[in-house]
């Protein structure tokens, strides 16, 4: 029989000796990037572009983040695309704007970094180094992120299960850099309706395994931009920790994720939403004023 | 690019004609389980054993099920086990054990119907007829349970896309009985971590769709009890109609599903919770005084 | 480390006490179907239309099934289909078109049962009774099927394990009919292209489990027509002990799966193949002379 | 209706303008590594060790390689494993014995390449890369790869799609190189009684949608010694063009993938086989005696 009363919840695999292992229910690491903490009580929304398209493009787009209470910003500036043919990303240029957005809007900036060469320069740029699905078992990547200083966000593969998970997590954290944030973000089911099929068992299931904080994409998670909030309300209910989400200035004119990006009107709607939401499941949202 | 303006947001699969499309967003059928309204602004809780076990355990179940606030009792007569050497239920004495539970406690009550021939006894007894996960492709049982004038609990089956789901409430509903609720229970991934892994896209997703309530199973979901909770409350933030949960009086007791029943003290404190968290997202629960 | 040396090669799950249960190499069940032996050296094809749909389409194609070497016709009176307005089978009117092709060209037939309430006219009918994949976990109808006297063609559900296919067949043995065979048909992954995922790994794996006799139906298992040659061919070098294979006289007119149906000079084709095949890989292939 | 008449078999995809696509029947790319020609009539069995540990086991194990019939070496010096506390790989030692045991055998090696900052080193000791299930979505390292002149050995990722597949092999292409071979390795489904569930589908669509050769891997497909055999005859009768297979001189010794490593007398027994299968399916095999 599975016990309720034990401090730690009974689950089906063994992390003894492993340094993601959550030792008792109080053990939580609070990942702190620029001032802004990830795993206290307070969530954390992090919002922005799939890709930075331009300067303007980043600028609005980062200053709707900003005005309705995202409080990191997100844009990648190296972008996996299933095809060579499709938009590959502004590189350097790209991050250049990231910058440029945090000095405007004083939100610190995640964005991804794919290849060991680029991690300088990622870090140069950026306040939080983003570990995309597709790199999850990158293990050489893992390596390097876990020698920066950074603080890492590392997104569960697409076909990972939870103990790979942890185990890339653990890649990290053994080279000496323990401020990783787990992203849930859909797994690859028979279902194609949605582009992945968000697993929101991972959350308590992470939470009793792990003192890593865990967020949650619900924008990679659905692929619908209508379905985005949905489940992000239940994120926070199931016991996120923050969310991740795509939000365009114009996602008609999106150069990818056109479709599971927010209107800055729906994050606006989102973020009054969560802010009843949040006190109901007892916890709080950590609000611009609060860090800069 | 989808569109946030128009009445139903878009989707993958086209139901033009069918009778479980929606054709706008007020269009909402509410399933009557003696009393009971599933569907409309207040969330339905249904609870109790995995099976019928004895009277005892039933009775015991069933008050504390009332007590904190289910408005439906649920329990099996007629299981379907992996294995014929697993118990299979207690078969015609265990629905004559439910109907006794209905009159001590008022609770309408729901039990899974697996075979034709059994079609007329379990309506005898029962209120609601449940269509287990397997049995969510066995076309001769729905087509009888169109039928019969009971509402359906039709479960989704574990490897059943979101159009196929449909496509067998379809086959009761072309029989004439439009009293259908759909369940989502937790689909086959590659994740074995959990029981099933609860797909709580399909929430929104079928909202969308169809005109006929969701409720969720946090049990079968995750498979294991201190998961329920955490499901469940992320289920109704997802935007569900209610819930469905195992509950037993001594869970280390069950002949089946013992791990992932609640304790009567889990279901009181998650009832709490509930009861803090609906009015969050907008919505009430069926209280046992609005119904008997 | 497992073993090669042992007499039963080492696998992950322990039927022990079960009557599916392999005791050792040389244990093997042959089911006999009208004098159609399978499961010995002599490999079985079993052919014919998805469904019955008329007298001159029922008796053209078992014509061609049995001029090009196939030694058992199957053709569906009940159909199983996704939606309740697809056509059905012709059910009675159905096995009687296949009793009329038996007496005609000699072959035994095999035709689905999908409700226990038609099991007695279905074995006053047909030679061997088929449970297809989506009632591979209707236990009642397992039983049911385990009552009878006609051997059992079992088709493996579309997310079902190794373990829950031999526990299907368990539950047919333990009713006292231990004539069951065992059938691979594919199973659902996040892979699309082909309509299921052919599971050749289950033949190796369920021979070394299981005294049954193990065929392959490459045409649920891929979908495509010209992808079932190559997938029978594979079948047979992966050890399977026959095919099912669906063949149509005229599959552009088919009322269900013509896409996947063999003409007659594909069908044709390919038994010239294995012909060539089965003698590579130690076995032969049962021919009608030996039969009738 | 799909059509068998025409050229081309009729798939799903589009590949319309792709490099990888296959534009006739008779359009096949013959990549050829050191003389050992792959993707001709001829079959290419590729053996070695999962992790090249010693020089007294790669040298030995590199010997039965040669006198079985194996025709290129395969041993990896950098390996990604789940856990970072795992065995990592010989690095620049283990790519010195893959160089020594070829000057001793003859035998061109393949050996796999996990950081871009490796690939030079890499491409100097070995004949062919070796792109990883891993990494088959790391696409800075498909770029990279795609500037060499080595022949590449890409694997299927655990969870891609074939399309997904497809266009990893075209980001090598677009860069240059178009010696690239596709392999085949087992995808990960909810069946866990193998390691993964070997996918020969995608033998004959990718035959038919590209013009690159297309061999399999029953070790990593199976995860079991005793089911490589089966799955290696399998997959030549479904139409791939070479094996490639992991073979140890000690598996009870090996430090990864002791499990699904053949004993050389295991290889042995499993060449003779494939030489009489072969002709039954219209194939040779390479020997050694052809390249050298």
């Amino acid at each position: 029989m599975e016990n309720t009363k034990c401090d730690l919840p009974i689950t089906n695999i063994n992390l003894a000796g492993k340094l993601v292992a959550r030792k008792s229910l109080s053990h939580q690491t609070i990942v702190d990037v620029n001032g802004v903490k990830i795993g206290g009580n307070n969530l954390v929304v992090i919002a922005g572009p799939c890709a930075v398209e331009s300067k303007e493009q980043l600028l609005e787009t980062a200053r709707y983040v900003d005005k309705y209470g995202g409080i990191i910003l997100r844009g990648g500036a190296f972008k996996p695309r299933t095809s060579p043919y499709s938009f590959q990303g502004l590189e350097e240029e790209g991050l250049k704007l990231l910058k440029l957005a945090k000095l405007e809007t004083g939100l610190p900036v995640v964005t991804e970094v794919m290849d060991t060469r680029q991690m300088d320069m990622v870090c140069a740029y950026s306040d939080m180094l983003q570990i995309g699905s597709r790199n999850m078992s990158n293990f050489p990547l893992l390596k390097e992120a876990g020698k920066t200083e950074k603080p890492i966000l590392l997104k569960r593969g697409m076909n990972a299960t939870i103990e790979e998970f942890l185990m890339a997590a653990e890649y990290i954290l053994s080279e000496g850099n323990n401020q990783v944030v787990l992203c849930e973000r859909g797994i690859r089911t028979f279902e194609t309706i949605y582009r992945n099929t968000l697993d929101l068992n991972a959350v308590p299931m992470l939470k009793s395994l792990t003192h890593l904080p865990v967020i949650v994409d619900p924008s990679h998670g659905t692929g619908h931009r209508w379905m985005v909030g949905h489940m992000a309300k239940a994120a926070i209910a199931a016991g996120a920790d923050g969310l991740i989400m795509e939000m365009h200035y114009r996602p008609e004119e999106a150069l990818c994720d056109g479709n599971q990006s927010l209107y800055p009107e729906d994050f606006h709607k989102l973020m009054e939403e969560l802010r009843v939401l949040a006190p109901a499941v007892g916890r709080g949202i950590v609000h611009s004023e609060l860090v800069k």
